[in-house]
C-alpha cells in the first residue's frame, strides 16, 4: 500500500497485535458504525492493513455488500470489496475488539454500540465537539471509551463512495467521567498503533477534554461562520472584520477551556490562524452538511461548549450569537 | 389633500408661519438634499402642503425636472410636477429656512449643506444611527442642527418614483455638542409644526441622543440579522433562537445607552418585540440596500454605537460580532 501526500510521510507497519483482548496473536478486529466520510476513510485503511473490519451501515448496506466501498485520495482510487456489511434489521456483527462510532452524532447509536461492546471492548467516538462520549459510556458501562478528533477533509460523494481530499491526522484520548485527564492509556496506545500501522498519523492526547476544546477553537469560528457568511476559510482569514470575529470567537473558546479546567494557552489563536492561512481553502463539514440540506452538528459543537462554559461561570457571547444564527438557519432549512 | 391609513389619523393644517426666520408671514421654505425614499416622501408632503421646496438631486435631477416626482401610498399615486430641482454642477438653491438632509449618510454632503446654511437655518439630519449630526454641525457652525428618525417603510422604486408602504412618524430632537439633551426647542417645534401641517405624525424628543439610542434598539438587531440570515422581521421574532438573539442585541443597546448617559429602560425590549410581532412583515432598509447591491449604513448604525459604548467602558459583544459579519458581507458585495 502506497502512502502519498495526503497522509504525510507516515509509512505502513504490520498490523499490531491485540492489546484490548491481549490473548491471541492476531490483529485487532474493528466494527465501523456509520459508513460516511470518516467511517469510510479510516475503516478502509484498517481493512487494507489487514484488520478484520465489520461495517454497520444504514442506507448504503446493500450497495456496500454488492458493490464495495470506493475511497479516492491523492494516491488514486481504491476499491474495497468483500466487506462484512450489517444493515438495519440484520444480525449484528460479532464482538470486535474496537468499535469505531463514525456516525454524525453519538446519541442515536448509543444503544446499538452498547449491544456491540463488553468489558474488553474499546469504543471510539469519532465525532467533533464536546460531550460526545457520555451517551456511549452510559450505554457501554464496562467498555473503555476513547474520543477521537479527526483533522481531515473528506466527504461522501455517493453510495459507497468517499473522497478523501486532504489531511487525516487523528487525535486520540481516553474518556473519564467528569472529564478528568486519563493520561496516555493502553487503549489509546493500542488504537493509535493500529491506525499508524494503517498509515494514519495519530496524536496521543493525555487530556481528552483539552483536546476537544483545542479542536473547538477552530471549529466554533470556522464551521459556523462558513455557513452564516457562505464563505470559505480563506475568505474568512483574508477579511479584516471576519478575521477579527474569528479571533474573538477563538479567544472565547480558550477562556472557556480555562474556566472548565482544561486550559489552553492564548498562543493557540495565532497558531490556528496561521495554520488556516497556510491551508488549502476548505469547506468545513458543517457547511457541506448545510449546503446539502442535512442537519448541522450544533449540539456537540455549540450547545455543549456553551453549557459547559455557563456551568463554569463564563459567558461566550459571540459564540452564543453565532449559535443562535445557526439554529435559526438549521431550523429554516428543515421546514 | 387626503390623509389615509398610512399616516394614521393626522389631519392637515394650514402651513405654519416662519419660526426660523421669524420676519415674514409665509410658510417656511425647505431644501431637500437627496431625493430617495425619505426625501421623496417628506419633501412631497411639504410641497403639497404649500411650502416652497427646493430639491437637490444627483442622478435623478433632469428626470425630476422634466417628469416630476411620483409618490405612491395607501391613498394612491400622487404626481408632483414643476419642481425646483438643482442638479450636480448647477447653481445652488436660494437660502431656505430649513434644509432636510435626506441622503443615506451625512458625511459626503456636509460641505454642500454648509454652503446652504446660515445662522438662521435649521438643518435636519434625517438619517438613522448615531453621530450623524456631527459632520453637519461642523460644516454649518451657525445653524441650528436637528436630528430626525423616520419610522417609515418606503423605498425608491425608480427614477423620480417612491413607494411609501407603511408608517411615517418622524421623531425630532435638537443636537447639542457632546450629546447633551436640548429639551424641546423652538426649532423642533417649528419643523414639527410644518410636518404635522403636512400630515406627518411627529414625536418631539427632548434628548436627541436618547431618541437615537431608542431607534438603535430596533435597528441593530433587525437591520443586521435580516441581512445576515436573509430573513424578514416576522421570521426573526417567530424563531426561538433568532428572537433570543434579537433580545440579547436589544439588551446590549439598552445597556450601552445607560453607559452613555442616555439611559433607556429595559421595558423597551419587550415593547419593541411585541410591536414587531404586530407589524406587517418588513424588510429593513439595510436589507433592501444589500439586496440591491448598495452599501449598507454600517458606520452610523453599528460602528458609532460600538465606539460610543467602548468609550463609555461597555462591551457590546453580540453587536460587535454582527457588525463584523455585516462588514464582511458589505465588502464582499462590492468586490
Amino acid at each position: 500500500m502506497r502512502v502519498g501526500a495526503v497522509w504525510g510521510a507516515v509509512g505502513c507497519r504490520p498490523p499490531a497485535r491485540s492489546v484490548a483482548s491481549d490473548t491471541v496473536d492476531r490483529p485487532r478486529s474493528y466494527t465501523v458504525v456509520g459508513v460516511g466520510a470518516i467511517g469510510g476513510v479510516y475503516g478502509a485503511r484498517l481493512h487494507a492493513a489487514g484488520h478484520d473490519v465489520r461495517w454497520v451501515a444504514r442506507s448504503d448496506a446493500s450497495h456496500l455488500r454488492t458493490q464495495g466501498l470506493v475511497v479516492t485520495d491523492a494516491d488514486g482510487r481504491r476499491h474495497h470489496t468483500d466487506l462484512a456489511v450489517h444493515g438495519p434489521g440484520e444480525e449484528s456483527p460479532p464482538r470486535s475488539d474496537v468499535v469505531l462510532v463514525c456516525t454524525k452524532t453519538t446519541a442515536g447509536v448509543a444503544a446499538l454500540v452498547g449491544a456491540l461492546a463488553d468489558d474488553a471492548t474499546i469504543v471510539v467516538a469519532m465525532q467533533n465537539g464536546l460531550g460526545v462520549e457520555a451517551a456511549l459510556a452510559a450505554a457501554a458501562p464496562g467498555a473503555t471509551v476513547l474520543g477521537a478528533m479527526c483533522f481531515i477533509c473528506a466527504q461522501k460523494v455517493g453510495p459507497g463512495e468517499v473522497a478523501h481530499l486532504d489531511y487525516g491526522t487523528v487525535t486520540l484520548g481516553e474518556h473519564r467521567p467528569g472529564g478528568d485527564a486519563a493520561g496516555i492509556t493502553p487503549a489509546v496506545e493500542a488504537v493509535a498503533a493500529d491506525l499508524e500501522g494503517a498509515g494514519v498519523p495519530v496524536v496521543r492526547e493525555p487530556d481528552l477534554e483539552r483536546g476537544r476544546w483545542r479542536k473547538l477553537v477552530w471549529n466554533i469560528p470556522f464551521n459556523g461562520l462558513s455557513v452564516v457568511l457562505d464563505a470559505g476559510t480563506d475568505d474568512l482569514v483574508a477579511d479584516t472584520d471576519a478575521r477579527g470575529l474569528v479571533e474573538t470567537l477563538m479567544r472565547e473558546v480558550v477562556a472557556a477551556s480555562v474556566a472548565c479546567g482544561h486550559g489552553l494557552g492564548e498562543e493557540i489563536v495565532a497558531k490556528l490562524l496561521a495554520d488556516t492561512e497556510a491551508m488549502t481553502p476548505y469547506a468545513p463539514s458543517m457547511k457541506l452538511d448545510h449546503d446539502a440540506g442535512r442537519p448541522m452538528e450544533l449540539a456537540a459543537i455549540y450547545d455543549a461548549p456553551l453549557a459547559a462554559a455557563r456551568a463554569a461561570g463564563t459567558d461566550m457571547p459571540a459564540t452564543a450569537a453565532l449559535a443562535a444564527q445557526l439554529h435559526f438557519l438549521d431550523r429554516r432549512a428543515r421546514c
